[in-house]
Formats: structure tokens, sequence, C-alpha cells
């Protein structure tokens, strides 16, 4: 029986520092968990003399990752690097090399998890990602085991913790973007390039992965439709807690009758359910299924001990079946026949903020271009008038409409004479 | 490899007709996702006669567990049936002859857990019990695996649907006790004798099972000091919600240098949190960890459907496992090192609402007798005066006081003259 299990990690930044942290300072715990020691046998860095906010003996640092793959001690390469090159190159020679894998990495998974679980099922070695979603909150684990027996139906989730920062301090400071942007870099939350964050790129990544095992199908990146934050003006969150909603960069996805969508953008969500609490750094995802109903998974989503919590439970869960010479069964078996359709079938509700000539007859033109394209409206909330310029503000809330017609109407809406801005169009997601 | 994973039910009530009901109309599901068919092969029940909610085929149903579990065809035996009596019995000789076991049975958990997972151990066979806390929502998948790097410090839970649906109807209808349990009644969200969900015998079963699992340590269901929720008043809710709360029927339990505390009874809980915010049947369970810090898992904690799914996804992984010849490792090693405090060592804040007389030096006298105990007192809240009995209700919050200190006080204060009724007593939970 082995006594020791060895890890190779790969990448020393905030999470590896809090991976080999913990695999150091709590070794008896691990190990007692795990019913065998984990021992760090090598960590693979770019810059060597860079300073950590965890030191690793210097014996164990390579910039070679060659070091680590061909080490005979390494039963588990732990990827938290980020990003996919040169990141998927690594798991993959790490695979072959009948390497286990613990990444963290959504990047990878969105674009290649099926593929890697294809290859580690014939290498019979595992691979665990509970940390690329979600951070240190299990929602990875609960999908493929906990709630096997549903038939998942659609997945609403916060899943980028810097845009819920961002969002949250708008809603309650009255900031801009920009303002609750810097705020948040300025506490770390943002990247000083923040893209991937607040165009939602990140979030699809992770709803990609989501996707893929609720739905049991193949859903990559790309085929999640994407819209960021950054449109999004005070005046849209003060129209919004009037109308009994607040703003949330909702990751998406529904299936039925084999055809899934999937979509992140910012969403109006009714204030008063679960998800509109949500608010700081914190993640969630609810699932709704058919058996189990509704459940609702929050935590902290990213920092360097949440996420390393998740990505030591995975090795322990790893060394714990190489301890017991067991190979688990593949939880994930992906089903061919579902297609992915585009966003112009979506149907949904929208909000609508115009900036229009403030004259008779301005009103029923716009409703008339609306009607012809079978959108309908609900309601017209508030009509802002400034005299001096003439113009008006008017924030409408439509029936559920088709994408394709609203996206027609935007475009015939921007060439009408009498609006002059098309200030922002949000959809609105309910809750029955 | 085997093809076929013969199930024995034990018990055929509402969550007993659900699981049948899974098996047979979902066989084709089940079976692409244990990778092999999940074949009934028995179902024990009282009275064959009864009518059910899914009629099995009768050549299946017995009066005799023997028929099930003396049948070699039976690999799992699923005992849905509730009760200590005789399900343990049951499930000991189904463990001694071979057999796997799924069960949603708290009460049995609570008890003797920790030895039926001992006994399986040595027989190498599994014992799970995902439906036993919180019906389908995943909590003790999560706690022996996804959360298994950190160590718990404490549990704040929800998790009795029918005192959940009692007190939500209190605070949003304004009705007392009485009615909401009539109204449940009149539901089926609680049983005629409602005895084990409003006087929190439930909860004290399902919290011994999660602390037991989060500490890594045997805590009992006697434990477990328990209160129920039928003292409180249509009158706490209206005081509460003027001070920034409601109330909820908790669960908690913490752990400080290898003492446990666990207790359930209602508490005041703010407004702002979300657990506040988990209403009617639904069920949450908040973990407090130091790595990953504070998740919550929030979902229906009953019902046939959503506790099926539990029990069902617990099937499939020990099917899994049976037909890829896997005895998976032992996830919990329980500590000796831990002791149970008892609830007069414990230290929170308290609501207390007294009938007191209305005339001058009575508060003065209140004041002084709780001064003495060490109890310092936060606020006064609310003095509502009845002028022609002269009588006022005194409503006040104290700072953090020893539980055996207020017990004292609640002693001493019912003896002084000028108090005519200690109304009420409740905890203040809060959250930093």
């Amino acid at each position: 029986m082995k006594t020791s299990v060895g890890i190779g990690l790969l990448g020393l930044g905030v999470v590896g520092g809090g991976v080999a942290r913990t695999l150091v300072e709590r070794a008896d715990h691990v190990r007692q968990l795990a019913g065998c020691k984990l021992s760090l046998e090598g960590v693979l860095v770019r810059d060597p003399s860079r300073p950590r906010s965890f030191d690793v003996p210097s014996s164990l640092v390579t910039t070679r990752v060659e070091d680590i793959l061909d080490n005979p001690a390494v039963d588990v390469v732990v990827e938290v690097m980020g990003g996919q090159t040169p990141a998927l190159d690594y798991i993959v020679k790490a695979i072959s090399l009948d390497k286990h894998i613990v990444t963290a990495n959504k990047e990878v998974m969105a674009k290649q998890g099926p593929d890697l679980l294809t290859l580690a099922r014939k290498k019979g070695v595992q691979v665990m990602f509970e940390a690329s979603v979600a951070g240190g909150t299990p929602i990875i684990g609960p999908l493929l085991r906990d709630l096997v027996s549903n038939e998942i139906s659609s997945i609403h989730a916060i899943i980028n913790g810097t845009t819920n920062y961002i969002l949250t301090q708008m809603v309650h400071q009255g900031v801009g973007f920009d303002d609750a942007l810097r705020a948040a870099q300025e506490l770390g939350y943002a990247e000083s390039d923040p893209t991937n964050d607040v165009e939602g790129i990140d979030a699809a990544y992770k709803l990609a992965i989501l996707s893929t095992l609720a739905f049991r199908a193949r859903i990559k990146d790309s085929d999640v439709y994407r819209e960021g934050i950054t449109r999004l003006d005070a005046r849209d969150f003060l129209y919004a807690r009037e109308l009994g909603y607040t703003i949330k960069l909702l990751a998406i996805a529904n299936m039925r009758d084999g055809v899934v969508e999937a979509h992140v953008h910012p969403a109006f969500v009714p204030s008063d359910v679960m998800l509109a609490k949500v608010e700081g750094v914190l993640n969630a995802v609810e699932v709704e299924a058919d058996m189990v109903g509704r459940v609702l998974f929050t935590g902290p989503g990213a920092g360097a001990e949440p996420t390393a919590s998740a990505v030591v439970a995975d090795a322990i869960g790893i060394a714990r079946n190489i301890v017991g010479n067991v190979t688990p069964p593949t939880p994930l078996r992906l089903s061919e026949n579902v297609r992915v359709s585009p966003m112009s079938d979506l149907e949904t509700k929208y909000y609508l903020r115009l900036n229009v000539d403030d004259r008779p007859g301005v009103f029923a033109r716009i409703a008339k271009l609306l009607g012809d394209l079978d959108i309908s409206i609900a309601s017209v909330i508030q009509k802002e008038t400034d005299e001096a310029a003439q113009r008006a503000e008017i924030v409408m809330m439509t029936h559920r409409a088709r994408e394709a017609a609203m996206t027609n109407a935007l475009g015939l809406l921007s060439e009408l004479d009498v609006v002059n801005d098309v200030g922002n169009l949000v959809r609105v997601e309910e809750w029955e």
C-alpha cells in the first residue's frame, strides 16, 4: 500500500501559493483525511526570483515542466497556472504519462474538458476540477454525484465575483461603472485589464462547464452568447429598483427537448429571489431539476484559500483512491443528440431605456414599431422630461418577445429621427 | 461484469413510492447513469392492501423482511421506512448479509450512524445517507468530499421544513402558532401529531448527523439541546421585525478547541442574512470553514420527489462501484478527543419579553437582578402599557451573556412580585 502520494504543482500564484501552504502547513490534517501523506514533489514557476505569498523550499522549485512531469514520484499534477497555453499542453502530457490531474482552470475545462476526461479514462487516471467553477463552493461534485438522478432543466448562476462586486457597488453606492471598477481594482477584486471579467468571458467559461455537466452534452464556451456589464448606467439601477428588481450578471442555461440555450449577460432579477441577495464577491449557482426542484449553492467564488480548499479536497479524493487502489467509475457520459440554439431564438422579457424627442406622437411611433415586430409593451414605467432640451427618457418593460425581433427593433429604433439614443436594453429574468 | 444491480426496498410510503416510481419510470435514464440496470427485486410493506401513490407489481411486494434480506438478487437495500424500530435491525442484518445500504433515516443515522459505518467498513459494503438531511439538497456529499480539506467551525441550518413553513406563515400572515400549524396540517406539511417537528426533535437528529460529519466526532442526538417553536407568539414576530430580525428554528453547532456545542431552538436571525430569506418548506445549511469561508446549501428538504432524488443518486453511486468492482475508501474517520459542552456554557445574546406591573421602580429592579447575574442590557426596545390593568410589556435585548446566568435570571424574575409573566426568551444569533 502506498504511504505517500506525490504532488507536482504547476503554478505558484495566488491559488498555487494557497495550495502549497495547505499541503505544508496542514500536512497532518491532510494525511489523516487522505489516509497517506500528500508530498509536494515539485513546483513549476516562470520566475523563481519573484517573491511569493508562500515560500516553498527552493529545491522544489523549477522552471522546467519536465522536472515535474517526468518525476516518477509525482502521482498527481495540480495545475493552477490558468489560461489555455501552456496549461493544456502540460495537462495532456501529464495524463499521457499516467498522472492524475487536479485543475482550477476554467478556460481549459470549458474548451477541452470532455476530451481530457476521455483521455483520462483511457489512461485510467482521474481529472478533478471542482475549483474551476465558484472557487471553493461545491458545485461540480453535486452535479456529478448528488443530483445525478435528475434531469436538469436550467441553471441560473452568478459565477464571476469581480462583476458581482462591481454591480453590488453600483447598487448600494449609486456609483457608475468606471468608479465601481476602479474601487474593485484597488481592492484586488479586479485585474488591471478587467476584460475577462467585465465582458463575461470568465463567466462563459464556467457556464460551459456547468452546462456540460448538467445537461450531459458538450457545451463549449463558444456556444455561450455573452454580453458584459460595461453598458450599465447608474440610471438603470435606479429604474430597476423602482420596478422591484436588481441587476446581476447572470449565466443562464436552459435545456428543453434536446435543445440548449446558454447565455451570459446583465439581467433584471426580482429583488425577492435568493439570487438577488447574493452580494459582493460571492458566487451562487441555482440548479432547477425535475426531481429535486430548485437547489442553490452559494459561497466565495475566488481567492487563494477558498480555491485551494477545492483543489486540496480533489487531491485528497484522488489520494484516497490511489491508496485504496481504486479506479473510480467515470461519472460523465455525454449525449450526442443535443443542439445549441442561436441567441436569436431566445424568448424573454426586456427592459428598454430610450432617449427620445419630447413631442406628441413619438411614443405612438415607437409603440407601433415594436408592435409590428410582435413585441408587446407590458408597461411604460418612467418618462423623465428634460424640458430645456425637449427630450424625454422612456423606460419600458416588454412582455416575452423573441430576441431576433428585439435585435431588429433596436436597429429600426436607432434609425427613427425621434429617437436620440437607445440608452440600454437589459433582459429580464422571472422566477415562477 | 455485473449488468444488473438488485434493489430491495424497505417501505413504500411517500418516499418509498417516489423511489419505486423513479426506478421503474426512469429505468433507461438510471441505467445509463449507473452503467447497469437497477432492478427492483422486492418491496417490504406492512399492509399490502393499502392503496399506494405508486403501484409496484404485487409479485414484488412482501410483508416478510426475510424475502428482501435473504434474496441473493438484492445487492442494495434501500431503507425508507423511517423510525428506529425496526429499521435499525433491518439495516444491521442487511449489512451483515453483505448488502449495501441507502437510507433516508435521520433517526437511525443520528443514533447509530457511526456504528453502521464501522460495521459496513468491516463487511466491505457502503452505507449512503444523503437523503437523511435536507432531502434532495446535497449536503452530506459536500461535507464528506468537497469540503474535506477544511476545518469546519460552525453550522447554522434550517433543516425542518414543517416548522419553517409554520414560522413563515406567522411572519407573513401575522397568525399565531395554532393557526399556522393547522394550515400546515391541511396542506400536508405537518403531521396530525406534529411533535417531532415542532419540538425540534427532527432537526436535532439532522444536526447530530451534520455535526458528526463536519467535526469528525461522534455527536448524538442526545448531545443536542433542543427547544421547540410552540412558545412563539405573534407578538414576538412583530418585535423581531421592528428590531430588524426574523425568527427561525435554527440548528446550530459550533466547534472550538475540541469542544462542540449543538443546539436547536428558535432564534432571532438578522433580516439581511441569507438564512433569513429561506422561506416556506425550504431547507438551508450554512457551513463556516477555515479555508472556504461560508457556503450555503439551499433547497427542498422533504417530499417524495426531492427525497427520492437523493436516494436514487446514492443507489446509482453504489451501482457504479459494484459494476466497476470498486470498494471506495471510507471517507469518515472520527476523533475521540472531542467533548460536547453543556447548554449552560453557551454564550449568546437574548431577546426577553416580560409582562410587569406598570409602576415606578419596576424596571430598576429588573435591571439590577440581571446586572447582578452579569447580564447586561443592550437596549430596551418596547414598552407597551395596558393602563386599565396597570401592566406593561417590556421587551429587551441583552449583550452576550451565559446561558446558565440567563436560566437563573428567568427563575428569579418569575419570583419577582412585579413580574406577572415571562412572556418569552429567544436567543439572538448574529453574523459578522
